[in-house]
């Protein structure tokens, strides 16, 4: 274990996009102020033991490792110098500011399951481990709200909601910790119907860079609508931990449907499957899920979660409400797919067959990780508008086979979001020729219409993407806000921008 | 009219909130900037005349007196030098440069329908009236989504798209013009079921104060999701005006419900009228529309829309779906209703007296308004939690009652937003007396969980209550916002801030 912490290297990530007109000089002093600030802290280590309890401080190489990567495909540079699980918000704050009189860089971290580096390591950094602040603090069920620490994942929050007869609806597929899900933005398979975390997170505690806590609408404040000044709480949903550490958040929760029923239907082509989904959601029914899977997808997953389904490409789908609803739902679902040539439509009602149908759905990363053992795994995230989604996944097929990629690919297909996942040999050139693939892909869909990361994030893969998808006035929009709110660039810096 | 434009007055809004820790720069910045430059235009009027045509500029009394109100309370002090209507981006983008030039502030002005002040006019600006640009652009029925200049109305947004099955929800009442409605973060009656502009704005174009063209999510980028980056989207929805000037909208739009289903029903107190909304929420029925009336409103609605409802609290609900599922949701709203001593339960099917129901709600202000010929209106906005709705409502009926207003009351309740309107006189010291009473409702709505401003925003007459609604790092990071976008203070100055 190291004796004391060395944090003396330098955050060297710097500007180098093209500035335009009077936004200049924002950017330049962004990155004047991640250069210049040299860290000079000894005894770090005991300041913040003194403040967590040295219980709750490693730098143990073992901790370090594990605390350098995410589920992705990026390879962690160096590991944080010090990992920190704080119990409390006034502890984050004290932490927050000790590394920031030593201008050392701060990396949030919460389950690890993200997949664009989010939250890799640099060496110099202390990483805030946020899952022991895993309280839910007040449930409101009248209200449809919930406060939450950072550290409940979505499975805790649900398992805590049931006895209620409550539940939070927005599931990534990982057991995610709900700050990762807001600081990402993330969504997943029930988005066509609840939205995603934009749309579900109504509040916000957050310990800013100067380790000031900010509650972005106001200290328990939890109304369903609000003009009240900016939208603070939509600034820092998405913002990666780039702005602040998210300490506390207000979720709406649903009460739960009456019914729910899941179907399986598979199609002949990719092409019948995608047009059944647009045809589905302009008959304007609600539908809560509609998930695409690609034949090798299906094979995957039947292999995986020892299923039985038709290898074709396939969409699994699931209607909430009540019998009633649910009956009309289903009939016009079942002309549309019957129109389209689709076949095989198994329904699912009891909550076992339900269960083990998503659990698989959920499970596709592993399952396709599992097709190839021992590779690498990366996943595309691009979102275009519904009527885009047949010629850009068809051409992404092409894509992926001329290239000679091993994959599979599945879509929140309702939201226009769709994954393909490639198992990369972890030697080789196959890593920097999927990045390769990315940047086509990301730039497929930003001139369809579209944006290169509908759930998984910018993180460390999709900075440059970001540039060519927002403009040069948008990019400078953030850098300025990143620059305002978190001038001296500690928190998780080098990521998004 | 003026032949040349005086602009040689100043910005006078200064930061009058202690600041406190490492944000009091940015405070201190943002009020220096607002009062040092002092304007030397000579010929702006010439110039802006010249990019956008002598026919679009006018500096006549009467124009001006018209441009410097909106339908509140709020008494103008000055009106604006100048009226500008401009018919492109680039116009904007010009005009706006000359300003900046010239530190001239700017008020953009869509119908001038809000009712917190928000458009209202400073002596020494440019008001830029965006009503003729008009244009209903890019129209994508199979992706749901439109996009529109700022000054399309959203009853003239609703005539286009009816022709393809389409419709925009978002339904302030008032026929706002789209620009309007998302510089303010409006919503209304539809909101419990489709949520606010915040959730149906899809990307923004707006000029900043430098005359730069931002697309909020990249130019033209219409996914139904994205977490690219800091979501500038929503800090633009809501900003009021000031932050740069929308100029184009891309909004979600919706396919026509298979059927809509209105009703009114009366009970015997507001509480149990109230405590029926909680319950029909509680079911989770996706109820469209649930208005509540007080006796007052009932009364000045059956008299200024010529109806016949009993005089009594009141709900007006609204159903949308396939006819399964409103007649399954009519059977357990009508149980509840009945269980709190609703009575009167009167349906309305047809489109006509749908849309009768519907025009009554929406001209309650002017109802309102009748009651007391000649009075000033002004109209509360508060929203809590659904819980907290009954309490807070009774309490300020008390209120109301003890101090002596001329008064109705509408909600809408599914939201746990309620506005009372007030007709003041004009005369003596009731608009002060109201201005206490906002005061006293918006800190009740605030310490019980709640905002002060729910859809009509913060404008002139909160900003007090915000400062206390978001405290003093909030209301800090907003000011840091505010200067870094807008360093000179030339976008609707003196307003949210």
């Amino acid at each position: 274990m190291m004796s004391l912490l060395v944090l003396s290297r330098l955050i060297t990530s710097v500007c180098r996009v093209p500035c335009h007109g009077g936004l200049c000089n924002f950017a330049r002093a962004l990155s004047a102020s991640s250069v210049t600030n040299k860290s000079t802290v000894v005894g770090a280590q005991e300041s913040i033991a003194a403040i967590v309890g040295s219980q709750n401080v490693s730098a143990s190489e073992a901790v370090r490792e594990q605390h350098s990567h995410d589920e992705s495909y990026h390879i962690p540079v160096s590991s944080p110098d010090l990992v920190v699980w704080p119990r409390s918000t006034e502890e984050v704050s004290q932490v927050v500011q000790i590394c920031r009189d030593h201008h050392t860089p701060i990396v949030p971290f919460g389950t690890g399951t993200g997949l664009e580096g989010g939250v890799l390591g640099q060496s110099g950094s202390v990483c805030i481990n946020l899952t022991k602040m895993d309280e839910v603090l007040d449930l409101h069920t009248e209200d449809f709200d919930v406060t939450v620490q950072p550290g409940v994942t979505r499975l805790a929050l649900n398992h805590h909601l049931k006895d209620h007869g409550m539940w939070f609806p927005i599931d990534p597929g990982a057991d995610a910790s709900l700050g990762g899900m807001a600081a990402t933005g993330a969504s997943g398979t029930n988005a066509v119907q609840y939205g995603t975390m934009k749309e579900n997170v109504i509040n916000l505690e957050v310990v800013l860079p100067d380790g000031s806590i900010l509650h972005t609408a106001g200290e328990g404040s939890r109304p369903r609508k609000n003009s009240a000044g900016y939208n603070l709480t939509s600034l820092f949903v998405g913002s990666e931990g780039t702005l602040g550490i998210i300490t506390k958040a207000t979720l709406r929760i649903y009460g739960m449907p009456e019914m729910m029923m899941s179907a399986v239907c598979s199609f002949e082509t990719v092409n019948a499957a995608v047009e059944s989904v647009t045809q589905v959601l302009q008959c304007g029914i609600p539908i809560a899920r509609i998930e695409f899977l690609d034949e090798k997808a299906v094979d995957a997953t039947n292999k995986y979660s020892n299923l039985n389904n038709k290898v074709a490409p396939t969409l699994f789908l699931e209607f909430h409400g009540s019998e009633a609803s649910i009956k009309s739902q289903i009939e016009t679902v079942g002309d549309i797919v019957a129109m389209n040539g689709g076949s095989n439509f198994e329904w699912a009602d009891k909550m076992e067959d339900r269960n083990k149908l998503w659990k698989a759905r959920h499970d596709i990363w592993y399952a396709s990780l599992a097709v190839r053992p021992g590779c690498k795994g990366l996943s595309t995230d691009v979102c275009v508008p519904i009527s885009q989604m047949p010629r850009v996944i068809l051409e992404t097929i092409d894509d992926l086979q001329r290239m000679g990629f091993m994959y599979t690919i599945v879509g929140h297909v309702g939201d226009g979001n769709f994954h393909c996942l490639l198992m990369m040999d972890r030697e080789g050139d196959e890593i920097k020729k999927a990045k390769e693939f990315t940047h086509i892909l990301g730039r497929r869909a930003i001139s369809a219409g579209g944006t290169c990361t509908g759930e998984h994030g910018i993180g460390l893969g999709k900075k440059q993407l970001l540039i060519e998808e927002v403009g040069d006035v948008g990019i400078n929009i953030m850098r300025q806000i990143k620059h305002t709110i978190d001038p001296l660039n500690i928190m998780n810096p080098g990521k998004v921008l």
